[in-house]
């Protein structure tokens, strides 16, 4: 079934992002990625063509209501209408609140969780209409919790936490699968490699491990949805 | 104390905006009262004037920066720098994902949290810089719950929410007194008269035993500041 | 009105049992007070006697269901039936689950739970056939949380908080306000004088100022009733 | 690897707890299943073995600490010591808190508490000694939320959950993934037949829908380890 199975993933960095691609294609889906800027899609895209693997990068703001229907216009055309979507966009600005911006408090809950609504409504459109589909939505610590100096990442993550859970209970009985993935400490990459030796073996989130998880809620059987998971390592403190 | 100590309570209609400004002016605050239009917070300020209080309407768009950097000038001019702050302004349109304009999302998004920044920033400033102050946040049922087609509401409410921690993680130790309340329930008022009947007596929330726990907040000891209370009717089903 | 009100406070030790005591019996409450032990209650009694309040100690066992309804009948006869009921009792051993016994275990739930549905269960029957009343559960950071090693304690104070939430919801409408209240901090007292002085001014709970929430959620009007609040010292770490 | 596990299911009815040894038992896990009567378990263990699996049952009072002891000696005799437990025990009396019984309190509690704790305590001894294994905890809507008349079921949902953290918290830095799974909707079974016709297809949850989550905690790498998820059908109300 998965062999004609769309995957767009929105928010495609070196991270997560690229491990979602890389382990949906595995499953045998097609898979359409979007950032905003195209240069990294472009080699995870040639990576996955070459192994084989049907794949398609897109350079989108996801901030930008026009951009985001272009996006599922143009997924639709080349690849199919997406069975399942991904939203994995983030921005943080730490700062105290007597020096925070204006325009960073806005800027990163629009992509937070206003491109979530505009991404997530696309794809709701669609899944509706054929009465089936899987929308995740990647969360963090700051979903749960506003840390002091975090306030302009827990904004934008507690109200994409609100937008899944009150899509969820809208479309849940038309047949869309939406959850909400916690992801609680430090995702693993190259940019983190001191860290990571500092910490000690897998005590970083690997994105491989979190990437299975993903697809195993697209998996699920419709009697038994997850709306809401979370993920951290064995050693995390929590 | 509270004879020299001042109020500001932005988002004032004639519900719970009306019934704190009133509490903090019977405890013999003196009483500054922003809404977006003039009009009713002159009525209410006469009342106040005309009991005898110092009580000031202030027309301002919580929303726009330069507005409610002019607000905490003018308050502290007329009638000294905020002691209390209370935000009480909120926006909500109803509607399925499916058919959710993007205009709706941000405008209740800037409304039920974007003001709550701008606003509690600038309290903040003057607070800290004292080393004492309440600021007091409204919440709602969908502070902690994404209702389905309450999006809308809940995205700018949870985000709030996040604010209001963080904020009271950073201030707290600085003196100020960061605090949430999550109103859950309807608010009584003429516009929900046949509600009310029908519901029964005290069914709804009076907007003055609500005040009464605003105020009560207010006067906390630092040795035991409330971050986050709830108020429901007795009957409330939750 | 309060001057013909009748209290109770289950779990009376030095601490925040006796400030308590002396909050509604300065309100004009009635006292009763009970612990496992009499001395001390002896004392607390003794002072608000002589301080002109009527106030009356109950040595009782809460973990013995005979010795709750004894408590009731008693302080009915003495006093009257209790307007106001506080279960304040508590025990806790920490241990690793690796080396935890089950007695401490049993014992633990037994103080921090089972004795609060025997105790809030005999006032809900007296509370309910008269229309009125309020019941106050106190509450931890282990409420909320379960922290490594801390399970004797978390078992007992979730399952309050699970004993607290269904009977609200079953009694509010039937006219009994039940409340939680979440202490987040030590509570200040003599044997924590040491941390007192290091932490600095304030940074430990003041039983007077715990008490005095108490008492503002007794006094609540039944349209605005908190379920559940929290109360920490301002520069307490959350 | 899976071939050589032992997987131990405490609880074990027609229902969930036989539908997690049949999926431990596909995955080629030895699986050992306890309950209170030994007859269910029999007719579960012959199906098993006659499909060629290896699968044992075990008669035990999950509320009785020596009985708890005996059944790891002789699991671990047996089978092998577990490499995952899942503790699937519970007990529930619905009541009004003004006739709820101390018996049935108490008792809700040790099938729904004790037993977990008794059981998880024999797992992380022998799980923490080779530094791996998998403990579950089953939980439900009631683990959540304290509703009108549960107190019975939720004191001791709470309670459960409160363990899991405490034991996460503290057994995850050594190896051992403990996680807790609230299944919120009702489990469909023969004895809920009319009710499935009645809300439509796949409106109850599938035994077997859930046991595939339950396995895939089992197999996640621990850098990305799940302490909590939810499991609901698509139609439910939540």
């Amino acid at each position: 079934m998965a062999e004609n199975e769309v995957a767009l993933v929105v928010g495609v960095g070196p991270g997560l992002g690229a491990a979602l691609c890389r382990r949906f294609a595995e499953a045998g889906m097609k898979v359409a990625m979007s950032a905003r800027r195209e240069a990294p899609l472009k080699t995870l895209a040639d990576e996955l063509v070459a192994a084989g693997e049907l794949a398609h990068p897109y350079e989108t703001d996801a901030t930008d209501e026009g951009a985001v229907v272009r996006l599922f216009d143009k997924v639709s055309a080349d690849l199919g209408e997406p069975d399942l979507l991904v939203y994995n966009a983030g921005a943080f600005q730490r700062t105290s609140i007597l020096e925070a911006s204006t325009a960073d408090f806005e800027r990163c809950w629009r992509v937070g969780c206003l491109g979530g609504f505009l991404v997530g409504r696309e794809a709701a459109r669609l899944m509706v209409a054929r009465g089936s589909g899987t929308i995740i939505f990647t969360g963090a610590t700051a979903s749960l919790r506003g840390s002091a100096q975090f306030f302009n990442l827990a904004v934008g993550k507690f109200g994409l936490r609100a937008l899944a859970q009150s899509m969820a209970r809208e479309l849940g009985p038309q047949g869309v699968h939406v959850a909400h993935v916690i992801i609680d400490g430090q995702i693993g990459s190259p940019r983190y490699a001191e860290l990571a030796k500092e910490r000690g073996p897998d005590a970083l989130l690997d994105p491989t491990a979190i990437a299975e998880t993903y697809y195993r809620l697209h998996r699920q059987h419709r009697s038994a949805w997850t709306q809401e998971v979370d993920l951290r390592p064995w050693v995390e403190r929590f």
